[in-house]
């Protein structure tokens, strides 16, 4: 019988072939923690006398929520999470400042393709630009995941999203995934994995890839993967890891639906709130002024974002009574950055650059916005109070055109900046 | 009569000349707001229906305390101070990642020598260091003092700190500092004005001085001055300000105490907790584990504090297990900290930079300390609580000091890593 390669994935930890639907008890190879919920995985470890753990191993930590702390329950909660590394022996422990998990195990490869991550963020997803699967889980579920290393999961269906013909100037791995999701809205892909094909992949990055499987949640789904390639397979190469054989769907497998993008046709969009799949060209929305414009998360924040911002923002100024934002998805980006002069460029143009990691996404640290505001956001979510206030706000697009509306102080289409 | 240099500003502002001990009612040249005040201003003003200002031309307004804001409430009150500077034509707005109000008011010169500021910020003495005197007022006051442009102060007495000797390597303007606080305690200066004199000022740059003048509120004093010279002339020079005649005490001012200072005895010190003027040779403390390593703030937060600390941590790493946090004290400091290198060789040894501002240093953004935390900090305060939590403990020292510390993971005399 054919399968998706959700079904290849969870079947090889039942150790067994399964399909879309069915109930498994597997051990996904990675479970990841982060500092908004390490607390409580102590907590549930208190409460059931937990003092030994499945597999250390397989198990990261990741501050990037509230990263430096900035109250003394998140500098408690790191500590806890210190200090429960140190009593389980996990050995992989990145602490303030690192970045964001999913931007770091991809950028040191330690997620391999083939490999299943949970991970209490919805945005494990992103993962799936190296052929792997990644979904969120709870807390709880979190807590019995290190304790016994195993956890129930349905299967899901697959969703098949092939790509086809090139990006026209000015757009890119953004534009492609709001288009996304404006053709099949933000309950296109329930439950589902979504599994993304097609010529145009060639040509699309790893960093475009993550962007592409980031929003994935958004459509409602449980995994977004991109399937290994010569691009996953190089990747690797270069942090000197040869991966062996990937694995792929089959060619007959089975898909809950399938839809086709033509890029040629992906100009700038936004998603306008309070609605992630409140889609537009950019050219259709009112050119409202803007108060903040902020670069950065696992969706946009990678070298290639910031670069990308900062071809358009060289030799200009963010617009007077605008703050630009910028936080590097992780430390590596933001050496990166500061290495090849696009800090140094970003800064210069009046931007405001923030330790790496999770950022003022969540509305929890750094650019809350204020009532009645409006920001631009290259993140993935615009939903009413997403970045801390009810009364402000979110447009959600490129980095380009992030930073053309930062230069013009009003929603903008990047391509006024074309060279 | 003689008269110090308090008296000798504070007698231009009342128009005759004053002496210590006497009441004035007088409108300094400079009235400094924060975003930390800045909303309780505003309810005054409601509150007493406040529509009009005295002179917008001599009121900033600085972002340093909550940048980028990291709850609604805290982005609220900036987007308060931002209509007010709208509402009453104020246009010296630093807002979100410019830095420290006195940081960038030595760095654009706006302030000059014999000028009076007032800031809702107990650390104004800073400005002291161009031959300016500086205090920090209550937010009412403030209130009282946009409205009306005058307010009482009562003359203060000054006390004469005399400089001699020259610094051996290892030792910075922070450990004379803590030197002289170890020799007057906390209530050496109590509602006085440090008045710095001696050979040795020849040799301390704006920077070293801002740290020494920073202090003077940890010893009580109303204001700490460094009356202005050829350094401050030089400085101003540099900014392209010509400075005319710059007020000076009178040689036979009266003091109400005169203290001397060697410099040549300084070594190396820590303010122990969790009282500043807890004072010892850094080889005199017990060499305590530490988990955060501090460095920023208006008292050592400078490019030359930074490049300190790089200087130790070039080709090093801070230890396992230690977090250290680098905030610049303005945007001006991270951009020359960005083209000269150092924050690439700081975060090349593992420290973690965040945007420009007070940082961690009031326990209120961005580096709070959890409970059983050890830091040592270039900041200037370490009373319990601080910095967060009641439960740690800062020990405060200089930006040599800090990055020997993180280096190797515990309380470290910075010589030992002397070229």
């Amino acid at each position: 019988m054919p399968h998706t390669l959700a079904e290849k994935i969870m079947g090889r930890l039942a150790g067994r072939p399964v399909t879309a639907g069915e109930f498994v008890e597997i051990g996904p190879d990675w479970t990841f923690s982060l500092d908004d919920g390490i607390g409580l995985v102590d907590r549930y470890f208190k409460l059931h006398n937990v003092h030994k753990i499945a597999d250390p191993s397989r198990i990261a930590l990741f501050y990037d929520h509230y990263s430096p702390a900035d109250t003394p329950l998140h500098a408690h909660v790191q500590r806890i999470g210190r200090e429960l590394c140190a009593k389980f022996g996990i050995d992989k422990l990145f602490d303030v400042g690192e970045g964001i998990s999913h931007q770091i195990a991809v950028e040191q490869g330690f997620v391999r393709p083939g490999h299943m991550v949970t991970n209490t963020d919805s945005h494990t997803c992103t993962i799936g630009a190296v052929g792997a699967v990644g979904c969120g889980i709870g807390v709880a579920e979190m807590a019995y995941l290190w304790a016994h290393g195993k956890l129930w999961f349905r299967v899901p269906e697959s969703v098949k999203i092939t790509l086809e013909g090139k990006l026209p100037p000015g757009s890119s791995a953004k534009d492609i995934v709001l288009a996304i999701l404006q053709r099949i809205s933000a309950r296109g892909a329930l439950y589902s994995s979504v599994e993304y094909h097609g010529p145009a992949l060639a040509h699309l990055s790893i960093p475009e890839r993550m962007t592409l499987c980031n929003m994935g949640i958004e459509m409602g789904a449980k995994f977004a993967v991109v399937p290994g390639d010569e691009v996953t397979r190089a990747h690797y190469a270069s942090l000197g890891i040869e991966v062996g054989d990937m694995p792929q769907p089959d060619a007959d497998a089975r898909y809950a639906a399938s839809h086709t993008i033509d890029l040629s046709q992906v100009g700038p969009m936004l998603s306008a709130p309070n609605k992630v799949d409140n889609v537009h060209a950019v050219g259709d929305v009112e050119k409202l002024a803007i108060n903040q414009a902020f670069l950065g998360t696992c969706t946009n924040g990678r070298f290639e974002d910031l670069a990308a911002a900062a071809t358009i923002l060289k030799g200009r100024r963010v617009a007077p009574g605008v703050r630009m934002i910028v936080t590097p998805a992780s430390k590596a980006v933001y050496r990166r950055a500061l290495r090849e002069g696009v800090i140094e460029t970003l800064v210069e143009a009046g931007c405001v650059v923030t330790t790496p990691g999770c950022g003022a996404c969540a509305g929890i640290h750094q650019g809350v916005l204020a009532e009645t505001e409006v920001c631009i956001a290259s993140s993935s979510r615009n939903f009413l109070g997403r970045m801390g206030n009810r009364d402000a706000k979110i447009y959600l697009g490129s980095p380009a055109t992030v930073a053309a509306s930062a230069v013009n102080g009003r929603l903008t289409d990047p391509r006024e900046f074309l060279p």
